[in-house]
């Protein structure tokens, strides 16, 4: 016996001004087009369970809870001012399986299921500590995408991963838009670029 | 009653070495960062109806056909040689909702139910054609989304949208890929760059 | 005999904030990155007559004059306002052997000495007629150099100067400079691409 | 009385197929973009001392040299199979204050004339040491101008130099050249991200 599942009733790929954003932390939210490099990282199956560790918006988690509409998300926020705005995103364009929990990784991780694919954008200073934790939870197969604007930290989050044994990739994305000027034409206008590390772990 | 659905048995997010190429036409494919990046672009739902047009590999139609586990993808390839790649690639990697359809756009695309969302990454000089009958037959909401490498080419496909009266953004992607040397350290390598003009119909 | 040169008395290489930019329009000075790589296509000579068209802040004039140090520059301006401005930071930035010019191109550049080198730093809708002038002046062995923000305008332009009979390049730079964070950690900021197409003369 | 000083008898900007350049290390040279970049943060005066450490097919010494034409360019080449290629560039393209020393960096910077530009190009894993033995030469508003691949090196760089109280800043190029396909479209083709990293001492 089949349960009925959610159908998706609004499209995966929203633009970037679909999350209401933090003054005056605006622009800190992940990028559409990063969003969707580290969506596709994530390595998601209908199944899997997500954690997405410095949530923000919710931009990564509402998303992700779409493709995985079987499985569960767990969106981590240790900032507590950041709750309403994330609570309200979730309400508005998640779904069911997405689970707010606010703490601060790693502890905030510890009575969560262990995770089938973990995304880190947000670190607020414990990157290693919140790689090592999820690593030492995540499940064979599974994936840890990490988004850094930090050359050091970039360099660190791909050492550690290595070191901990996943088969690790380093992609570095420039986006560019259009921008159409009052004469129709087009120029284009630089997002900075963000640092995508991603650690896979075997069978 | 609810038919029980094919369950996402690979995760969504392959990497490029996943699909056999053609030589010596190697390196054609959709890289793995533009392709996720068209893939959210698309806007796809779970039942939605999505022409792969100028299919190649069919590493779009593979990816598209998991999130649109319930609908239907039209994977359209009027090269007579690399249909034996798309089908092999199909049969090992895609699932069952996916159609290989032999023929040019936009004449083979007559007989095909309208879409919800195509991507364009293969046009043999029919752009324009394409593009004007794809968007005529586009469902409200829908979404066109073509990838080029060609300046002109990138410009006139905006332009073309936007006189149909699509919503139209145009995106350029410049990848890095960290490469590995001897010593463990890490240095970058760009993938050639791409543009990315989307088009949406309002509802 | 030879005639006492003047001496390069501050170095070449002045950071975007030397320049006093006009407002609002502060930021389409033509920045670090992309003057270096324009100023090196334009193959300058110590004897070097230079056009700089659109010269605004005077920035490309003021370098090419300390490497063309026997040569002669003339930048042309046809906007009225920023002369003040560019007649400031020639008189504090410049040398001798620059020269400012009021007016249109291509109608101001009539009377001016044949030119080894042109760059088109702004070109006020006027674009082909500008190129097509400079072409017709160019110098055996000269190189015509144009900044461009527009996709559009980057392909007419390559076109042109290939139709004239140059030998015609086109590079994309996009750079991002290094942001330091409070806590020391340095991030990158993208700053927005800008083409560059160069042509170049045969003897 | 003013000495007679050598004309440039060619332009500034040589394209990256004029330095020969040695197999299999082809593509090892510092590409005409960077080159620009590089030349111009070195902050050349006429009469300016540069060392060009790691000096390879001597591209960036030919260019320095014509810069300060009144100054001396010495390129330190430790690779003693590289020194005929280096000796035969700087004999075709450099000019008479062009000085090839043979030898490893730091210990072969001891018997010059302090520097007023150090490029470091190639650095043999001895980059801590020779930056700070760089910088303890380097006349007051000198400049330091290091070219890197790798991310790890690149933070190392920037904290040096930072440490040893230079200005410090991080700039990352990635440039696209224009290339022609059979029907005279143009596409871009990506060249690898280099970050550069320049370091100025006050007066």
């Amino acid at each position: 016996m089949v349960k009925d599942l959610p159908k998706i009733r609004r499209p995966l790929g929203l633009p970037d001004d679909a999350f209401e954003q933090r003054r005056p932390d605006k622009g800190q939210i992940t990028k559409r087009e990063v969003r969707a490099v580290s969506l596709y990282a994530l390595g998601l199956r209908q199944d899997s369970v997500v954690w997405d560790i410095g949530a923000g918006t919710g931009s990564v988690s509402v998303e992700a809870a779409l493709i995985a509409n079987r499985g569960q998300v767990y969106s981590i926020e240790r900032d507590t001012d950041s709750l309403p705005l994330l609570e309200a995103n979730v309400a508005r364009l998640g779904s069911e399986n997405i689970h707010i929990v606010s703490g601060e990784a790693p502890g905030a991780l510890e009575d969560l299921p262990s995770p089938d694919s973990v995304f880190v954008g947000g670190s607020g200073g414990n990157l290693s500590e919140i790689i090592e934790y999820a690593v030492s939870r995540l499940n064979p197969s599974g994936a840890i995408v990490v988004n850094l604007a930090v050359l050091e930290r970039t360099q660190e989050a791909y050492r550690l991963l290595k070191s901990l044994g996943l088969a690790t990739e380093l992609t570095q994305i420039t986006s560019s838009r259009g921008k159409e000027m009052p004469d129709g034409a087009v120029r284009l206008e630089s997002l900075n670029p963000v640092f995508i590390v991603t650690g896979r772990r075997g069978n």
